[in-house]
């Protein structure tokens, strides 16, 4: 079979077929070009357009003649880029020029040349560039949201499963698979807020700014921004054009937060799936082989996150270094904001759904992580307390005593009853504790739910956070369906109000 | 004098006496050593133990003597250190063990010992910092309200003031002095939305996250937030560690943006005030001389403001760096995100304060802007519209005929009436001016008023603008004032619960 | 026509036909898509495996039938390639697996399946990247030269072009037009060094190293390292595959401070080219039109350049962020490296020959430039050492004179000689100075040929660091060259060796 | 014990006294404060006036008594200045006003006044941090050689200490400690050669460039360049000044090239001696301990090390992007980037020693490493192999084969030889092993020694990578201390001269 032929040369070995999403999370650019730029305002553009012109004819500056056969002409260039038949030439330098070409070529300056009045590519190419941004922006949010699901779903599932929690990259204390999810399910909330404020600057409208010191042409802002589903105007026409780059930085800057949670999740994922810990096994579809080491099963999507999350950072440090020192209006520099916004979205779009199918599909080992909860002292911090309280002793007493015992009991690898009871009373400390007591008190799954305070792992408590969590997800989804409703109503407001002028 | 003898050199030939600010704000740290990072986190360490003290009493689990005891000792901490009489010992690690080690030391382990229950130095320390940069946070709203202050009050008196607007660094098109600074004041009005989405971000808290993973200890968080002022507790206890990294770059990302106007700011104050343009003239009090050049008057705190812009980025890049690929939970690396933050806020805390006073104080040359105006073909835009309008073209047939006629009175420097009309009726087009009229329609300030598109340069479009700004100046300032009392009654609350547990 | 018709909108006004180069540099990505980043690797690959076939037959790890039939496929995918008949499928992964699979698809399994022995996708691809880094490396040195080389040209004609100097942006000392373009040609030599010590860190082989723990396999790899043109080999095997972002980092970094110094000279021609200054004018094609304003001439290269410059910053943060905290060796992260380096010298590869371009082809205005060198007492730096020499006053006295003498000329602009000579006799100062002597002290001409300490602007020293620069131009030519050379040598000896084998 | 009661409280537990330079390299800026700039560079200040004035009195410029007051007033601040008698006036600026000054104060301006002479703040400043920069650039260069050579003692001690190599930070192959280390200690090599190729280029002297445009005094540039121990003159005064970031960038290149190489190895450090994996026990004075988990043994100095390379990049980036887009000529901002190098200086300087102390001193677990590296088919790759040459298959076969034998084995954890010679015979390859030769074919020690490819893990092999690297670095600190001599030299060489001018 031809197919099988072209699979990968490690893919043989693993049990379920690989999701194509991921293999292309992971190929990156070796066989897939960059499309051209423009290629992805063309719907915006056309959108625009057809703003731009009805306001222009409502206000009597285009004649019915000119808007008709813009609007006819618009709406066939729509038709023919949704089946493909309409690319940009590369002749003709922009997506701008193009679509204003086709036009004129098909119905004359006369008719068409008169779309370019009251505006100039500068307002033009922001608006479309600031569309892109809001809808990207909402996909994000959209999908980050099921992420977050996807974490406090398997939260729910994992409350008592048992498992120590690290610092400095050592076991360190007790807690529980899911109060380590609800620990990234939290972190992504903060940016789904942030993708929230985010849409709210850019969901702007600077149309109409033209080259960024207005015009005497009588146009309507308003109009078109609402047409257009914008939630407001950005006033002041220099700031309209000096500012093509903070609002690529602006979503860029989410991107970057996202993606620096999203890699500290690969990294605990990469640790917690290694040979050496084995707390989770991957989905069969989202590792990858070796072509020469055919044991391998490779965290790729994991990696290649962290990658990702290193471009974002070069991503907003150009954004930032191209905007620097620079003298206010408009300057071709802020072209290069573009690409970095596109590449940007490019490398991140399909990250939270990589993670959402990681999440729902890795096999937890939960034998091997209670056992590492048991041993290498990491209820340590708990005997402490606990002996504080039996012993009426000070924290700090405590916790001296228990350092010292954790040396005598190195070779044991527990709090051994014999050498800690020896060593209590070497101290002269007052313990009245039976082996079968001593040992009850270091249990884990009893320790573990002591650790009640706002936040900790006890199961009682992370259950309340993720209600928590949940109530504030809720919220989340409701506020951006309702965005995506907004923008689809204003397109369909535009589509009626056309043919309403076109009669 | 021996103040005179230390005086700057080239401060003898300005006619006002240097800001002191400024002299700091440009001087760096050449002379001026950076302070042991601890320091700035004394008041708010002995705010946190006293409210972590009186917590842990009401929660019975320290005893009436011993809150009695720390309490004291913190008061008199708190007095010492008002007093400069209060140092850090550098023997003694960080600003927590020298407080704790400091009660121990007065009233001994048994009573002292008790104040770290039920806590880490890790969410102590996030605590701390949460507080320093909530703070600073709050500050630089307050002086950017004043800066966006200044611009508004400047732009009301310059709404007439014509000047050419700028794109690719050359006179572009017509605009006003009072349009050029309502573009920044929108830019830093965002900045101000941006300091409020990310105050809200900030202000939770995490104590008594303890090392990440909680406490068995019978802690109240929510006691300790509401009396240190927070508006909120951020919950999971694992995700109160993983994010030392995160609000320290919630609050640089803030400042980048705003340094990256600042700059924008910055580099239009240095083109505008150089001796090839020459529009503006600053306040002797914020320019700099030269110790080889006296003629100089150099903007030099424009130019730090540049530099601080790229500190900015350095620091986020720094920040976001540290925890990409880290592994969730404390890691030691996470300490040098307090360096950072406190690098950036040190580097930003005055720039606009020395911004608001350069405003206020330079001096404007209006006759020179208006010249500029006139000159140089900026008028291409406004002549190509009306002609359009006049002799019934298109567009682009407009602007073409106008490119033609800039290259034929390309010598003349202005459109010349009589090449122009040769030209254009050599073309074919009627028109019907006569060289009044042709005067008339080219005259700046007329013209100025025809550029009345929402958010454009007419003077009575930028006195809407101002308007709108003013408003949301008010919003941000009042909110800004609430959160400031709001943290104060919460201390105020906390000292009177502290006196009512202490009789 | 129809080309006229796609004619950019703004050409029509220009006098000379744009450069294409230029309309390609500036005009991004907008409607040029990136190509599959393996294109760019097809060769390389083809020629990596010419050579390991050759020696694992020499070694005797392969058949002579095989080594024949590999030879022959690839000599066969060579000449396709050459004839653009050899396209990547995406579905095989990459370069590596699209070749390979080409020749088992051809000759089969048994002949051509023995290609992989003793080698790794991971040192195949490090070894592509390399030949990629090495090949622009030479490429770059090779066009900075040619820059280099129009600088020096253009300084020797302008010696005696006296023009201002400028600190913080404003008229600072006396100096001339070759002096200024002598220290961006210095600033350039430097670049050379780099670009010099860059390639031979990067000119090792890491092919053998397999998968990064080498093989058991007999493999010869000095063998392969001659043939492909390395200078050696890259030794330890785990750092060959570690060092997967390094060598890319290293050219990038060479990248940055070019691309840092260009955008240096770029704000130079902005500023120098501005109409505030007109020093130069720029030729007509490399300067842009506007859609709206058809009399500018915007100097787009330039700004195009400073963009790119952020886009060098980003690169390399991204590169350093990735390898940053990883494990050694392989990660998938570092695949992205190889992104991002194409991605850097394809933004940078026209810049030196864009900028070779405009250094020749820009006209001067001596006139205005000595003019502006003549006016705002830049002469007072001058004026202050010859007062010092002729009044025996010291340094600091006659500094103190002069700007004093500053402020009461500040309405002359100039240094009156009345004005003067009775302040420096009402300071007591003895000056015996008629007007005309005070002029000729004062006159530029002379002024500057008296500044002829090593490295400054008199006409006879400038000649002298012409010199200097030429020299060290011819040695970085001849060492690239040489280089060059040897890379083709290199090659030929394969093709040679192959065929002696074949027989 | 005062002294006992300041200890670190997690102290208690560990072995031996924790390192002071540890502390320090650990403890960050908590509770130190940083210098202030200008007082690193005191004693450069003073060597520089030093030859400047001795330059000038043998050039006539200035008179033997003003020489004679210079010489024995600077020597006297260098006499208090090791006395840590001479403090900076923050009143003063920087740091050569603060010397003249003095100089002034106590010569009168008559004789010391004349010292300026010739020459600007931005020249010596310039001056003042090139030795500055050079001289970490040589310290630099010394420990890291030292770390260079403990990295190649140690792999001299540990060529047959078997342990797993690591790729996806999952077992992957055999390889040895020795090979590992070999690995690091080849990439720092390449930092040598980096911090060599960057001291060519710093050093170079800038004095005399006074403001960017030279000077007409009488000055030799040749001489105070010699006496101060440069290897030649950066030529262009222009570029002299407008290089004041890339002088400084060029170091931090070096320092962030090698901070990500030690951040690598620290990330290697921090798996291999996790409780995970448990390679390596950290010597007890480089490990940490934790306030509230008393059985942590934390390596902190390998997190700060992380911490330290983000600091590296953030530096980095704020140097390229103050340069970015300025325009020629001194411009204040760069007067951040001598801030910038000091900081990155501080961070670094230390590591080197750290990462000595560390590798000489950790104690490795040789029987868990070859344990690891007999399981989890580590040997595949191995096997692979063998089995194309013992059954006369192609790799790609063989490779196929050895998948499923993986998939099969699973639950046993190991190549089983009934399991596997069944499969084999299954699918017709002719194999004649006995259960014996099958294991022996398999032991790690003999896969070792096979594994000889140039530059792989075989013991042999990596002795003589071993002698390759001392090569070289023998090299890298003959060179090094040659520098350091010269340095000296000259230093001697001005006093001499000085001596013998004052007679």
């Amino acid at each position: 079979m031809a197919k099988n032929e072209n699979q990968p040369v490690w893919a043989g070995r693993l049990g379920s077929e690989p999701d194509p999403v991921n293999i292309a999370y992971c190929a990156g650019r070796d066989v897939s070009p960059r499309p051209m730029a423009d290629a992805a305002l063309v719907p915006y553009d056309i959108w625009l357009n057809q703003a731009h012109a009805l306001m222009l004819f409502q206000q009597k500056i285009i004649s019915k003649e000119a808007h008709q056969a813009i609007q006819t002409g618009l709406k066939r260039i729509h038709r023919d880029h949704n089946m493909g038949r309409f690319q940009l030439s590369p002749e003709l330098e922009d997506v701008h020029m193009n679509i204003e070409r086709h036009l004129i070529n098909q119905y004359g300056e006369e008719l068409a040349g008169v779309l370019h009045t009251g505006r100039s590519r500068n307002d033009q190419s922001a608006t479309d560039v600031r569309m892109f941004l809001r809808w990207h922006n909402l996909q994000l949010m959209d999908s980050s949201c099921e992420l977050v699901d996807a974490l406090l779903s398997r939260a729910e599932k994992t409350m008592r499963t048992i498992m120590p929690g690290f610092s400095h990259t050592q076991p360190a204390s007790l807690t529980t698979f899911a109060h380590f999810l609800c620990s990234h399910a939290q972190a992504l909330s903060r940016d789904l807020q942030r993708l929230q404020n985010s849409y709210q600057i850019i969901n702007e409208s600077p149309l109409g700014a033209a080259a960024g010191f207005g015009t005497a042409w009588g146009i309507q802002r308003q109009s078109t921004a609402r047409w257009l589903g914008f939630r407001g105007i950005q006033e002041n026409s220099i700031d309209c054009i000096s500012s093509r780059w903070e609002m690529e930085a602006q979503l860029v800057t989410a991107l970057t937060f996202m993606a620096t949670h999203l890699s500290i999740l690969a990294q605990d994922i990469i640790f917690l799936s290694s040979h050496a810990m084995r707390f989770i096994r991957l989905p069969d579809a989202y590792v990858t082989g070796s072509s020469i080491m055919p044991q391998k099963r490779n965290p790729d999507f994991a990696e290649v996150t962290r990658a990702k999350c290193a471009m974002m950072q070069g991503h907003l440090q150009s954004l930032f270094s191209i905007a620097k020192g620079a003298i206010s209006g408009y300057n071709r520099d802020s072209q290069w904001t573009k690409y970095i916004a596109m590449d940007a979205v490019s490398e991140m779009r399909d990250a939270p759904y990589i993670f959402t199918q990681v999440i729902n599909g890795m096999a937890l080992k939960p034998e091997r992580m209670r056992d590492e909860a048991a041993r290498n002292f990491i209820t340590a911090i708990d005997l402490s307390d606990q002996l504080a309280e039996h012993c009426q002793l000070t924290f700090r007493q405590s916790y001296l005593l228990v350092g010292e015992m954790v040396k005598l009991c190195e070779k044991q690898g527990h709090f051994d009853y014999g050498i800690c009871m020896k060593f209590l009373q070497s101290k002269g400390v007052q313990v009245d504790l039976s082996e079968k007591k001593w040992l009850q008190m270091l249990q884990p799954e009893r320790l573990l739910t002591r650790r009640k305070s706002y936040g900790g792992p006890a199961p009682g408590t992370v259950k309340d956070s993720v209600n928590n969590l949940r109530g504030s997800l809720i919220d989340f989804r409701r506020w951006s369906h309702r965005q995506i409703e907004r923008i689809d109503q204003a397109r369909k407001n535009l589509r009626d109000a056309i043919d309403k002028a076109m009669q």
